[in-house]
């Protein structure tokens, strides 16, 4: 159930087996480096979001540069982190079942570990499993922002389950998680800031509303890849939570920066790696990376180095390539990078990230995490 | 990069943690069953697709009703049905790199090992590793019946590779492998079986072409769960390779049967298991299972108890039930159990099958093939 690894360190890539990830260092470390460097100014936090990556190897780069610990969604990522090294994990989620929540408060005696809570029934629940491994766990309240998925309604229903968790006797009142992932893909500048203030706005009132209750927000935690200057800027979001600018993906490529242009603020770093496995037929290339190697619900991937070839008609472990529109030329064993539509779940179809760098595997580290969705 | 599996043997479902990959084993059986009685009448050989389950649990289950061994799509599928013990795999797919191809040679010391090709080079290429390893390896030639993916053309395409398998010294030419991939998902009954219709007429002109010069399709291997019994019927494939047919999904349901109504052959006994992790908001429960819990190629699950309520909107790890149009009402803590829109790769994302009947886990089996995609 763990694939063996399709390279060893020295190969050249193109010995490298396929289908297989990549990830180009340089631009995986400049992509690190200028995150940095753009929230540095702003003095605003930085916690990413490990479920991109699901590497503990990776998270502990990030806090090389400054992040103050990770975001996980589900408490087996937690572990996976907390395991392998980093000291300090928010689960921006919420974290439902009897057996979940214990491991949840026993990796807490490990770690500083933090929660989210949307539910009455749920702060009950934790309080519970807290008092049982007799620790304190910090718990934030989920405020939905405009994402129509977890979380309460911004303002009195915040208000009262940040009250609860106040009262809960093994519980600390840590904040709000607040984050808008739709608005992420919003392509359009102006319409994705106009989203991340709404999202804004109604997190600032409700910050105001709890203080005004004698209750401070230690956090105030949300943005991703697409807005996180936004938040940064907002004066009121103190932890930000992007996780796809280390990898890009077809998809982010699809946002436009101010002047219109596509958001190129990060560059693509994360890759599967094909092989043309059949040329049968005139002007189709058959490669080996299908669904299961790749996830598509953000679209088809892009070829990197001939963009103007369509990849399409996915099946599990085939892809086309479309070569009418292009001068290029495959031969049956020719190995090919695409860029995926939605680097996520395409990590999360793998066991190891191989890392390249001037041609060479530099380092193959495991998707530690890869399947830790309970 | 193992998870831990959500569940242990003895357990009543409702403890089973989410999300889970479950079989509904009484289903399952009856699957089983169903098909090895369809196709007997026919004396057609059956050789399921383990694609499907990257399963040797399963694999010998099928094997005990009758099947003559699997097809694989990958070395690495290949290599785990082998190493499960099963004795006969066929990896109905091209297979390319010198890598692949020492490891199918090496495998082929093991047990009985095919392999299909389509391309020239390609061919010597698999001669080399046969003869480096001093096996005598079975090839088909594959050929494009109407899938638009791997194969030559049918007729003299596919003669010239079968003679140049005939002549290679440590080659045997063993037949042809002739998939319809695209017709198993047609929704009109006919119109599948025209699609099937074509498919046989270019492989049985073909496999006499063949006759003609001398040379005999000991194997002549395609169909799948939509098409079987077309294939089974025609008088002219002997060995059959559905494998969607243990689990079914909810593309499979949207065929139809001749009369016009939902093809139900087969039941569906493969579900993911999720939890509602959120209420937060008036019709909307927001449950834990989305992209990295199931694959949406072939669309959204379907909600096997409350067949009326959409779920929409997947991210990573969560997915959106709309309980507008329902009766039902359904609590934070309470599970649910999806159909998945495409049974594959949603088993790929998986470590571990919990079997349940009635209402017990009775079996927790490895997928473990998952990830042996090179």
């Amino acid at each position: 159930m763990v694939s063996r690894s399709p390279a060893e360190i020295g190969m050249s890539l193109k010995d490298v087996d396929t289908p297989a990830l990549l990830i180009e260092l340089d631009a995986f470390e400049r992509n690190l480096r200028r995150l940095a460097d753009a929230i540095a100014p702003t003095g605003v936090r930085f916690r990413p979001h490990a479920k991109t990556h699901r590497s503990p190897v990776i998270a502990l780069r990030q806090m090389a540069l400054g992040a103050v610990g990770v975001c996980c969604q589900t408490v087996g990522e937690a572990e996976t982190m907390v395991l392998g090294g980093v000291p300090d994990v928010l689960v921006s989620n919420q974290v439902v079942g009897s057996g979940k929540l214990a491991r949840l408060a026993a990796l807490a005696r490990q770690a500083r570990v933090r929660v989210c809570a949307d539910d009455a029934d749920n702060i009950v629940a934790i309080d519970k499993a807290a008092a049982s491994y007799d620790v304190r766990l910090d718990v934030l309240v989920e405020i939905d922002v405009g994402n129509q998925r977890c979380g309460v309604a911004p303002g009195r229903p915040a208000l009262e389950l940040a009250q609860q968790i106040d009262a809960a006797p093994a519980l600390r009142f840590a904040g709000l998680q607040a984050y808008h992932g739709k608005s992420q893909h919003i392509r359009d500048f102006a319409e994705r800031r106009q989203a991340t203030k709404e999202a804004v706005d109604l997190t600032a009132a409700t910050v105001a509303l709890l203080k005004e209750h004698g209750l401070d927000c230690e956090t105030v935690g949300g943005a991703g890849t697409g807005t996180f200057l936004s938040e940064a800027e907002s004066g009121h979001y103190n932890e930000l939570q992007a996780g796809s600018y280390i990898f890009m993906d077809a998809d982010y490529g699809r946002n436009q920066k101010e002047d219109g242009t596509p958001f190129d603020d990060f560059e693509n770093s994360l890759f599967v790696y094909t092989t043309v496995i059949s040329q049968a037929k005139k002007g189709i290339a058959i490669v080996d990376a299908g669904l299961k190697a790749m996830s598509f619900d953000s679209g088809e991937p892009v070829v990197a180095d001939a963009p103007e070839v369509p990849y399409f008609g996915p099946s599990d472990e085939h892809g086309r390539l479309n070569m009418e529109a292009s001068n290029k030329t495959f031969a049956v064993g020719d190995k090919v990078r695409l860029i995926p539509g939605h680097c996520d779940p395409t990590v999360n179809l793998h066991d190891w990230y191989i890392g390249i760098r001037n041609g060479r595997v530099e380092c193959i580290w495991p998707v530690a995490g890869r399947g830790a969705s309970a």
